[in-house]
Parts: structure tokens; C-alpha cells; sequence
């Protein structure tokens, strides 16, 4: 409903930002009331959203509520050139399929937050494949090495000594075009995004264009309490993931960060009668944490979910049971030496951990039961038919059920 | 001849080189007795040549005589995409007509010192103008920003504060890649496009290709003693300007420049006669400086060229008369105001300064004189009409008459 109130909405959609150039030009904009333009730019490497970038979308969600169009522009051309040097670990290159498979899984999962109404969804090799080299050129122009080196990340690099391409450059500066091209009112990110979105803002003018407003969201620290919520630290809460999942993930949430997850992953309001008991000392951290998680696994699975979650996970965490239904994972034999498969990498495919080498670590640490006996062996093997039916189990949460098929 | 004798070869290539990457290569090369491709790059921004340039000119005359190919790269595509920042001087955007007008001056002038055979002329719009935003995302890929940092001239700017466009780090890729494009063997410049020089080759060596030899001569200084010859300081002589000009500007020379002057810009041999005499103080500075601007005139004007310009120059020089023929300047009365153009902007117009600061600064010395008068007001400024047939003069050998058309 553009034209409605502007304090409103002007309060509404700035609340939870970090940065918000400007206020005053996003007043402006909302006074013609007209539908804004809000972009929104994915980068379509990983297929899995995460409680982290749901901040985002569910800000992004607010502006389509209000009456605003919300564009998602797919970085498919920039995924599928990856960088070539092979330096950068962030920038693989993705085939053409490969793109298109994340961008449907990623577009799937957010209709769970985002509205199919008053949404653009957008690929910008539509219009980054065909520039020409003077096109490059001239966009190259339009910076200075300096202020690139002023960007946090590239300034830490540049003075670590790790390399950086010269090609990273100029990414930022296509991305700026994106803005250019869908004409974008608004650009919505994480604050790691403020430098790239404050470079399409010039570019925007440069090319005769108003500037986009910025508006940037907190990055989500992880279920590690330390490092920013992200898929390949293996902190994440995913917001597609089973409900007893996600519930016993956040039940391991440290107590410090509830507060910022009541505010960022939650409807729940942080003046709201809760929160205001947490800060009180009224409500114990353990009881505000169920009420966190209820909260999350209501807002992706439907209300109810939340308290059949947490009647699974009390089940399984204080009855010390296995849980009833135990997903099933299918060897991948392909990995057996001799005949025999390590049990790390079994707990590698099922999913349990993330690594090989984070496997052997928690089997050394006693972490990791089979059939409920300890594992103390990192190198333990064992032939696949003798797995069939096994159920493994990783901490206390987590079990898998063994299936090997027999070989053909 | 390749195939002629390896060792002599080798020496005679790299008299006088300041760089040579490396000697072994070069070595290797010349030993398959094939033609060698040797490149030498073009800005075509300018359109004189001037002695500083002739020194690389000459070494590739060298390649030229033992049967070696001469590849000249016009670097018309760069010339015309210039710095769209407007940010470098020396990046100034030409159109199609100017490259091609700057192309053909050179050429002709080229003949002077280059030979006609085994002369390839190639202009690098040909491959680059048609390269797509993928071609050059992995050339830019191909490189650091920290390795682009370390050029000097990079260094200092940067160093310095002063803007450095992203796309200028693109230029030295472009160019490498016309070295790929050529399949150069060898590539001459001056002793500043080492860098440039060197990433070419790790290019050609990623596209597969034999590394290119480097050969860089020495930057001449020009003759304010002090910074490197070109056009844009006015302290050059061009090889196509008049005999007398040569030998005057040639006389003003220091005499500490004598030697590399010598070395650089005349096939006087520095082992021989003329130049042992110097060193052991049996020949004035004043004689050996005849004899440079001699062998200079002699070698772009003929033999006996020389001896003409030398008595034209004691005629004008000693007896402090006007020489027998004064070049002509037609006034371009679009420079007057209010009928009046001023004197400063009269001796630009006529080419005997760069600038109308120069131009003041030169009166205010009390260098410039008309029709034998001293000139003194640095805004003097006179009716076009009472100018024709004046003769200015700028310090003690140049001169230009005045010619007035009468105004339609």
C-alpha cells in the first residue's frame, strides 16, 4: 500500500537495519507512492537458505507486504565465469545445469517467506553475457584501485599478502550494473554488502539514474556463537530442514545470542512480553530458548510444529531413546578399500558431519556411537553388509540408519 | 640471415639493451635459424618521432637487417577507447580518423629508419575490439593486484594518492595479448615496459606459446638534461624536423648528454675515433657536439645534410642575423578579443612554445623579440592586421614571419 502512511512504513522498514542511506532518500521515495524497486541479488553457488539470509528476505518480504516489487536477480552469469585463476575458494564455476538447479531449489525455498505477488525474478547474464570489451572497459573506468583497496575484505587481503585477482575487481562494478539495469529504488544485504551497494549507487548516477537507497541487515552469527551463520562452517539452521532439526539445533544456540535471534529469525517482538521476561531474569534462558525454537520451526513448518518438534526432542534428549523415526542413509560402497569402508566416511556421506577429518575428531573425542557402542577407533572399517541396519549416532541429537544394498 | 653466425648475432642484438630476458633464450632462438617475429608496440596518440623512440626504431632496423620480421602493433583500440574517466593525461580518446591520421604519420616517418622489407603492420583492434566481457574477465583473472602494484609507476601513484582507474590495470593485459595474438618472439620497448613486457610472456606461456625474449633500451634524455624526451616537454628533436632545427636544438644539448647521445642517436661507433677523442679531453665539447648534430642530420637527412645545416647555423648563430629563410605562420585570428590577439598566444599558434604560459614566461625573461624589438608586456596583445609580416623571435635561432589574411 504505497501512499499509506510514510512514518509507518518508514519505521517499519528501516527497524533491525544496520545501514539505511537514507533515511531521507527512502522518505522521498515513498512519498511519490509509487511501487519501489528492491533488488535483491543471489548468488547462485549453494542451494540452501539459512536462517542468516532469511533476515534479508524477510525484510525483503516486508517491502512486497507494503505494496513494493521485489526483484531477485540471479548471478548466474557471474557463477557460470566463476574465476578462472582458481584462486578464489568463493567463486567456483558452475555449469549452465548447475545453476539452473540451484536457482530452482533456491527460488522453491523462498516461498516459504517471499510472496509470488509483486516478484521479479531475474538472471543477469541477460544482460552481462553480451557487454563487449568497451563495455568492460568503460564499467572499469568508473573506480579507482584505491577505494577497491578500501573495501574491508580486499584491504585485509591486499595487506595479508593473499592474492587477489585482478578480475575481483571488477565484479563489484557488475554487480553495480545489475542496479542499473533493473533500475533498482532500493538494494537490500548483508552490511558485508554496504561497499558493492554504495559503487552501483554511482553507477546509477553516472548513468543518469536516481541512486538506489541501501538498506543492510545484520549477518546472523551461527550456532558456533563466533563466525558468520554460513552453510559450508556447518553453523546453519536451515530454513527448509526437518522441524526436530531445526528445533534441536537452536535448543544449542549459546544463551548470548538469543537475543538477536528472538529479533532476526523470529516474528516474535522484542517488546513483546517474552523478551521483556528473558531481560527480566523472569523467564529462564533454557524456557526462552524452546520458546525461540517453537517459534522458527512454527514460521517455516506452519503453527504447531513448533510444539510437536519439541515434544520429539524431549523424547529423544531426556529419555536418552533413539527417536522413531530415524532417517535412513544408502551406502555409497564406491569409497570401500578391500572391502572394508572407514566409518568416517560413512558418517561423511550420511551427512552427519562435514568432513572426513571432523569425523575422526569426534570419534577420538568419543562422540560417535554404532548400534549404541562407543567408537574409539578414528580408522575403524568394517565391511558394508555388516553396516546394513546400523544405526549410527553423533552427539546426542543425531542418528542415521545404515542401509547397504547388496552388491550387484 | 638467421643462420648466420649465433655469437655475433647475439652481441650485436643486445649492444646497447638494458634489459635482456635473457640471453639464453635469445641464444636458443636464433640458433633454429628461422626468422625471428620481433614486436614493437605503437601508441598511436602522437604523431612525431622524435630520437627518444628512434633508439627502439633502430635496434629493430637491426633485427630487420640479420632477416628478422618487424611486427608493429598499432594500438589503435586503446587509442580510441582512451580513459572514458577523463582521469589520464596520456589516455586521451581519438576517433577512428585521428588513429588512422597519427597511423599514417608515423608510417612515413618509420620509413626513415625502418625497412620496407620483412615489415608487418598490424593494428590491435583487429583481435581485441571483438573480444566479449568472458574474454577479458579471464585475462584479468590471469593476474594480481598486488603484482600490478609493483609497477613503478603504479607504485608511486598509489603511493602518492593520485587516482589509478580499475581498467588501467586491464591496458597491460591487452597489451600482453597482442603478443599472444602475434606469437612474438621477441618484443622492444623502453626501459619503463619491462613489467608489461614480462607479464606478455607469462600470457603467451599460459596460452601454451613460447615466452617472448625481452629487449628494453634505455630512455633518452632529452634536452633539458633532465627528463625523458617527448613531444609533450618540448624537449625533443624529431627525426623529420628541419636539418637546421636538428643541428640548433642539437647544439643546446648538455654536455654531460654527449656520450649517450653518441651511443643512442648516431651510428658513430663509441669505440670509435670521434668518441675516444672526447673522452681523452683532445676534442672540444663544443666540436664533438658539431659532429653529433652532423651525424644525427646526416643519418634522417643524407650525407652532406649535415655540413649544410652547420653553416646555416654559424651564418644565423654567429653573426646574430635572421636566417635566409624564415618558416611562415598564417595568424588564426579566431584567438582575438575584441580585435586583438594576444602576442603569448600568437607564438603557440605559430609552434615556437607549447603553451601560452611558456609563451609569457619566455617574454617576461625578455626571450622574445618582434621585428628585432624586444617584447616585454607578457599580455601584449596587437591587431591581426598590423602583425602581418612581423617576424618574431623566440630566444636566439627561431623565428616564424607572420602572414595576416585579410578578414573576409
Amino acid at each position: 500500500m504505497p501512499g499509506s502512511d510514510t512514518d509507518e512504513q518508514l519505521a517499519l522498514l528501516t527497524a533491525n537495519a544496520v545501514d539505511v542511506v537514507s533515511d531521507a532518500e527512502l522518505r522521498r521515495k515513498l512519498e511519490r507512492g509509487k511501487p519501489l524497486r528492491v533488488k535483491l541479488g543471489i548468488d547462485p553457488t549453494a542451494s540452501d537458505i539459512h536462517l542468516g539470509f532469511a533476515v534479508v528476505l524477510r525484510k525483503l518480504r516486508q517491502f512486497q507486504d507494503l505494496g513494493h516489487t521485489a526483484v531477485l536477480i540471479l548471478g548466474d552469469f557471474t557463477a557460470q565465469v566463476g574465476d578462472p585463476s582458481g584462486r578464489s575458494a568463493s567463486r567456483p564455476r558452475l555449469s549452465k545445469a548447475e545453476v539452473d538447479g540451484h536457482a530452482t531449489t533456491y527460488l522453491e525455498q523462498m516461498d516459504k517467506i517471499l510472496s509470488k505477488d509483486r516478484l521479479e525474478v531475474r538472471r543477469n547474464s541477460d544482460w552481462l553475457a553480451t557487454l563487449g570489451i568497451e563495455d568492460v572497459l568503460r564499467l572499469a573506468s568508473r573506480t579507482t584501485v584505491a577505494r577497491m583497496l578500501e573495501r574491508d575484505d580486499f584491504a585485509k587481503r591486499y595487506a595479508g599478502g593473499s592474492p587477489i585477482s585482478v578480475m575481483e575487481f571488477l565484479y563489484p562494478l557488475l554487480q553495480g550494473w545489475d542496479s542499473v539495469m533493473i533500475e533498482a529504488d532500493v538494494e537490500l544485504g548483508g552490511t558485508d554488502q554496504l561497499f558493492n551497494f554504495l559503487l552501483a549507487r554511482q553507477l546509477q548516477e553516472q548513468e543518469g539514474q536516481e541512486a538506489q537507497c541501501v538498506l543492510t541487515m545484520p549477518l546472523l552469527v551461527g550456532l558456533d556463537g563466533v563466525q558468520k551463520m554460513s552453510k559450508s562452517l556447518g553453523n546453519y539452521v536451515g530454513i527448509s530442514e526437518a522441524p526436530t532439526e531445526q528445533f534441536g539445533k537452536l535448543m544449542s544456540l549459546p544463551d548470548e545470542l538469543m537475543a538477536p535471534y528472538f529479533a532476526h529469525t523470529t516474528p516474535v517482538t522484542v517488546s513483546g512480553p517474552a523478551v521483556t521476561a528473558l531481560r527480566k531474569g523472569e523467564l529462564a534462558p533454557v524456557d526462552a530458548k524452546r520458546l525461540l525454537a517453537r517459534a522458527v520451526v512454527d514460521l517455516y513448518h506452519g503453527d504447531g510444529a513448533g510444539n510437536a518438534a519439541e515434544a520429539e526432542f524431549d523424547r529423544v534428549f531426556k529419555a536418552k531413546e533413539t527417536p522413531s523415526a530415524i532417517p535412513e542413509h544408502v551406502l555409497d560402497v564406491s569409497e570401500a578399500v578391500d572391502g572394508r569402508i572407514r566409518l568416517a566416511n560413512v558418517l561423511r556421506q550420511a551427512g552427519l558431519v562435514t568432513s572426513n577429518a571432523e569425523a575422526q575428531r569426534l570419534i577420538t573425542q568419543g562422540g560417535v556411537r554404532c548400534n549404541d557402542e562407543p567408537v574409539t577407533d578414528p580408522d575403524a572399517a568394517l565391511e558394508p553388509a555388516r553396516l546394513d541396519g546400523a544405526v549410527l549416532q553423533v552427539g546426542r541429537r543425531r542418528w542415521i540408519r545404515i542401509r547397504s544394498e547388496s552388491p550387484e
